[in-house]
């Protein structure tokens, strides 16, 4: 039978699920920013979440959608569109048997872009910030899509 | 030649296949309780898809949004917003060789836990159900990220 | 030591490296679509992307929605939805060791409809050209994630 562990002894798989799971928690931490936003600004989206607040129309005023809050999800909706192909290319990148320093200088620079992403659309920053480190980590995951598709190109 | 059925032949990973595969089904089936809830509320997002109500004026009252297909997306989003991140970690974590025991478990709460938000959502049950069902999903796939990250890491 | 190359050396493994790394690339293209609406029919989403059209209330007319950004975005989020699931369900179903013929088959099929439904979407062409092509890679999908549940099952 084979163990599934071998897989981790290899480093390029090593150093890829320890920035794979980086990004991945830092892409959920979007959502307990989202909850924190929600309850100090007081806006929510479903009727349910209001009834701490008191009942019938006092409570409908916190439907409401707020600045702050919609700006952190389209935070969390951009990793959604960047992080999770970074995982799927990585992953097969790094089946694909990349030199370690050429595959450790892919995941750093695309985990240091999107966590200076998410800062730069929280606090903003003004632009072109967001735009650069978005435009990174997309040619960064480019690139590993590039090699995996000369690698395995099985059509 | 290595064959790729060799890592299905390990119970860990054929539990997290399992489980996997499970929650990611049931995302998808949201998109089919979208499309319900968008033909019998007659409450769509493009032009084209109204085209069978009617021609012109007449179809256009039916591009709108509507109470119970906006909570179902919302529904949707929040599964992807959970569910990838568990898809992902829960892979790395899988192949970083826990015992069968501890990953069942895991599994198990996410996916009862995700179920469950489903219902507490669409019925919708009055909270702190959904934000529970919720809590337990995340912190499950943050007790998986913490075992990859002290098994595997790489920086 | 395991290599991790070796399981790109499987020939189904191939396969799936390639379509899923076409159909991870298309995903990403939305982003760019979506930004040359965005730039050419100025509508933006953030204040601070506006900073370059001018200040103050000049530049606040450009904070809108635009028919053509939502068409993109509503894509972008179908592949989302679709995407992603063929990802994930497909890895566990390249794993499960399938017949070369048969995986193919699923692959092409998936990344086809995915691509046709892009073009369905965007141009629009009248319906049910969009909800086929849906519904042609959400039927692949569900017959992978059969395969694998009924080869990997262990609950």
């Amino acid at each position: 039978m084979a163990k599934s562990t071998q897989l981790i002894d290899n480093e390029v798989f090593r150093a890829y699920a320890t920035y794979a799971a980086i990004v991945l928690v830092k892409m959920m931490l979007m959502s307990l920013v989202t909850a924190y936003f929600r309850i100090t600004r007081k806006a929510f989206a479903n009727p349910e979440d209001t009834a701490s607040f008191g009942k019938g129309d006092s409570a409908k005023k916190f439907l409401r959608t707020d600045a702050d809050v919609e700006r952190v999800r389209r935070g969390h909706l951009n990793d959604l569109e960047n992080i999770v192909p970074f995982f799927g290319i990585g992953l097969l990148y790094a089946l694909c048997g990349p030199d370690l320093s050429t595959a450790l200088l892919h995941f750093r620079i695309f985990a240091g872009a999107r966590i200076f992403h998410t800062f730069a659309y929280l606090i903003p920053l003004p632009q072109p910030s967001r735009g650069l480190s978005w435009a990174v980590g997309y040619a960064v995951t480019i690139s590993m899509a590039y090699k995996v598709l000369s690698k395995a190109l099985y059509l």
